[in-house]
């Protein structure tokens, strides 16, 4: 027997929709390329989304066409997002981070047939226009420099083709199932992998993420997501903010200290969101300048793991609550979320910063466990460390046409996150170690995040990494590569005293290396890989 | 093109699954019919339901038969929640306050097969019993005495039947739509109608009530609620603090105010959530033993309107932030939550209590529109008052077994709630009165409840009501009823230098009448059909 409640899909042009009709006076401000600041609202954007969608059905855009973007955290990529999916077509945001053969690739794979950019990525379109696929672009700003580029003679204008559109259109009604939009996750190896979201995962995600205990988004906040809306759609944050009708605003391409605290005070901005190395340098800019935050009350951290050293800095110096959050392109992201319990507050300051350093609990609609090499399922006791899986209505079944591809990620109705992780008895999760990081010493597992995150709270050190080097008789042993704070000498020998204090014996590194810099891929994150290459033949001290 | 997510039911049995998977250890504290305080866990109640699932199926219950209850909030009918909606079966909540007709009405038109109570409740179950309709009668506590009773000779003992079954019980899995569990609304005129929720209306639900701006349910708190669970599924809470792993507190029924007060105090309740009368006795209780709340945080007020002089009497005695909601059986029943904006930490006390009072923003998935006599849609402005009307996900398509009455509450997609309402450019509702109980002056409406609200705010006045009385000339004008607070004599003359500092003069009511009581519905409402039948020849000065 069925129940008798009104069936109403979930469809992403309904939280457009309710934005508009219910929150159309908040305000959404961004800031753009030239490095100005726009000024609109729920309601403006709502209108100019129907005229988007007007516009791009005069292009010929149909329901589960590709619209690809390559743009920043902006109100014109907002309204993308919300015109594209609410028009039945898929959204498919580019990392502008990609390597030109990267770019080929998605292109080329998701058959893109229209390309919007802004004025910042012109060579990327430029380049995107040589591979044939796209049949329209369009700037989203400063057209006529855009259109003086090979290949993009042609390029429309954004606000030119949106104002002369008509506002009037209806967002169709269909199959909640209906895909929304595509991310490729670019990982550090292999061809980039398309994940494509449904109308009915992204409208979960919207309402699990404004939970009390997920990121808690608030109509009562001010919210900046410095977390770019070409990364996994913003965590959600847009959707999200527009179904609560909170304040947006939207950082552009300024992503620097500076320009992010300026817009943080001019907006009161009071609930922040990005991965670490923003923090890192919204920390390092604000101590230069002899300044706090004063009106921020949260700020969400997650991509990559947080060391609890910027979780004490963001939470002694500067009085907002972290809230650490995990999750991957294949889950929308959203995983899980470390919030404290009542019983926590009896804690020393320590004792719960070790809690806060967990990526926390699982939120309702996502379920993980733990298996061994064996494929047995682990026991939650805080120690054992296995593969993490995880299933539920906003996690990936499959990759954007390798469906038929038997991937092992997907096995048995579970995605293996490819992390290695424990939890808790009160099911605090922590990634101990990406599978294919893990160091392997005599048959037993090094977490290389926990040596990154000793070698961090060091004085002097701005960056490590921890990779396995071949070792005749355990293996593997690991080597400790660290990056200097600016200005800094590192005394390694007072390092390695340090890491003492905090590691078991038989973790301890066989080497510490001094290098400059890191190697980043497209999201911000180490490739190890790329480390693991250039110490292949390192003599660790036998 | 659909997405690539997994397929992922919303079932309740998946929300106990994550209760016991990832917050096994919670506690769930409730106090048992003779007064003792029962303690379990989120684990425990998972056991116990699979338990209670494989004694219900032993006993014969199939998918899509009603399982009734006549119970208070307590472990008990915990379990009973998740075990009959989580096998498939339905669960029918029955209110203890129905009078014998109406029992009678209720159990023949589900067809109940099983009947579950309390002992408080046994008289009732025994005159269930009589209807021939119910196959099997199980008593939740006083077995003995329950079966000394006629017609209850072979009712079962629950905790007999749950200790004895296997805990060994895998949920089932099916279409979200399937039926979860049947309320009846007790409205006050006519036969009860029953609102037939769904697995997927319910899940949904209990994702928008754990978010910040609705009634922002977590782990990080304690939560009781009062309001019944044999009231529209305890407004969801039961599912929502599942689902985020949160201690739930159950009070039985003990709802005066010192059981609550002990309780609130033992356990260190910081959620409580239930109708304005409950906030009356606790306050009534307060003020005598002379003792104040101090781990209360938040209070969610619904049910019927809430007047201002309660929410500042908990605010600012008690220290605990209310959170006004409205909502109805037909709308699962959270549609709109009262939370302030940024921009109103600007005014003043007065103007800040007077949006508290309003009903609030609709929660993201509930749409509302007003309209006028002639059904044309009204504008927010705050000012104009018209029929409100709503829809959503989980909202109420047509009442059980009347799906083809053709019901004029159900059109164009619309749920016709039945209320005059205001909803201002912000778009905070308020109710202004029930469609049946505005009093029409001279083709104007006035509202009952503002007339309520302002005798009530006259220190002295327990509880009023404002009827309309037949009237030569206006058609009807206003006739105001007042209780007086106990020991208090009430200066009329006073209350009405009172009422005229309040409202605009024709809103004055024509005459005032001191009463001994209300008489309240079996949710506790005013039943102001009685009222009016009481003073339809009352001869109001002309």
């Amino acid at each position: 027997m069925y129940g008798l409640m009104m069936d109403r899909p979930l469809l992403i042009s309904s939280i457009l929709d309710f934005a508009e009709r219910f929150h159309s006076a908040t305000e959404v401000i961004s800031r753009e390329v030239d490095g100005s600041i726009h000024r609109t609202t729920w309601g403006g954007i709502a209108r100019r989304a129907r005229q988007l969608a007007n516009a791009l059905a005069a292009l010929g855009v149909r329901a589960g066409d590709r619209v690809a973007t390559i743009a920043w955290n902006n109100h014109r990529h907002l309204e993308l997002y919300f015109a594209v999916s609410g028009m039945g077509a898929i959204l498919h945001t580019i990392n502008p981070r990609l390597s030109p053969e990267q770019l080929r690739y998605v292109v080329h794979h998701a058959e893109d047939t229209v390309l919007v950019f802004d004025s910042t990525f012109t060579k990327l379109a430029a380049l995107a226009a040589s591979f044939g696929v796209v049949k329209h672009f369009v700037a989203l700003s400063e057209h006529a420099a855009a259109s003086a580029e090979p290949g993009l003679a042609g390029a429309l204008d954004y606000d030119t083709i949106v104002q002369a559109a008509s506002a009037d259109y209806e967002w169709p009604t269909f199959d909640e199932r209906t895909a929304s939009s595509l991310c490729y996750t670019s990982g550090t190896s292999g061809d980039p992998k398309g994940v494509l979201y449904s109308h009915r995962s992204t409208v979960l995600h919207c309402y699990a993420v404004a939970q009390a205990d997920t990121l808690g988004l608030s109509a009562r906040d001010v919210t900046l997501p410095v977390v770019p809306m070409f990364h996994v759609n913003a965590w959600g944050v847009p959707y999200a903010i527009a179904s609560v009708g909170g304040k947006l605003v939207l950082p552009g391409p300024g992503l620097d200290g500076k320009s992010l605290l300026e817009l943080i005070e001019h907006e009161q901005v009071s609930c922040l969101l990005g991965v670490p190395t923003v923090w890192m340098n919204l920390l390092g800019h604000l101590h230069a300048v002899g300044k706090r935050l004063t009106t921020v009350q949260k700020i969400t951290i997650g991509g990559s793991a947080c060391p609890p050293s910027m979780i004490e800095a963001l939470e002694k110096e500067h009085g907002a609550r972290v809230i650490h959050a995990w999750g991957m392109t294949e889950t929308s992201p959203v995983g899980t979320v470390n919030m404290l319990l009542p019983k926590h507050a009896l804690l020393d300051d320590a004792a719960q910063l070790a809690i806060k350093a967990k990526q926390g609990r699982p939120v309702f609609g996502i379920e993980l466990r733990l298996i061994d090499e064996d494929g047995e399922v682990l026991p939650h006791d805080g120690q054992r460390s296995g593969h993490l899986q995880v299933r539920g209505p906003w996690v990936a079944s499959a990759y954007f046409r390798r469906e038929d591809a038997h991937d092992p990620a997907f096995t048995d109705g579970w995605f293996d996150t490819g992390d290695i992780a424990t939890i808790d008895p009160d099911s605090y999760m922590q990634i101990t170690d990406r599978a294919k990081d893990v160091i392997k010493s005599g048959g037993e597992w090094i977490s290389s995040i926990d040596l990154e995150n000793a070698a961090m709270s060091f004085p002097g050190v701005a960056q490590a990494a921890a990779i396995g080097v071949a070792h005749d008789k355990w293996q593997e042993r690991p080597l400790l590569l660290v990056v200097p704070a600016p200005g800094k000498t590192l005394a390694l020998e007072a390092l390695r005293q340090h890491l003492e204090t905090k590691l078991v014996k038989w973790w301890m590194p066989d080497a510490i290396e001094i290098i400059e810099a890191l190697p980043l891929g497209a999201t911000g994150k180490v490739l190890k890989r790329e480390l693991r290459k250039r110490f292949a033949s390192y003599q660790l001290p036998q």
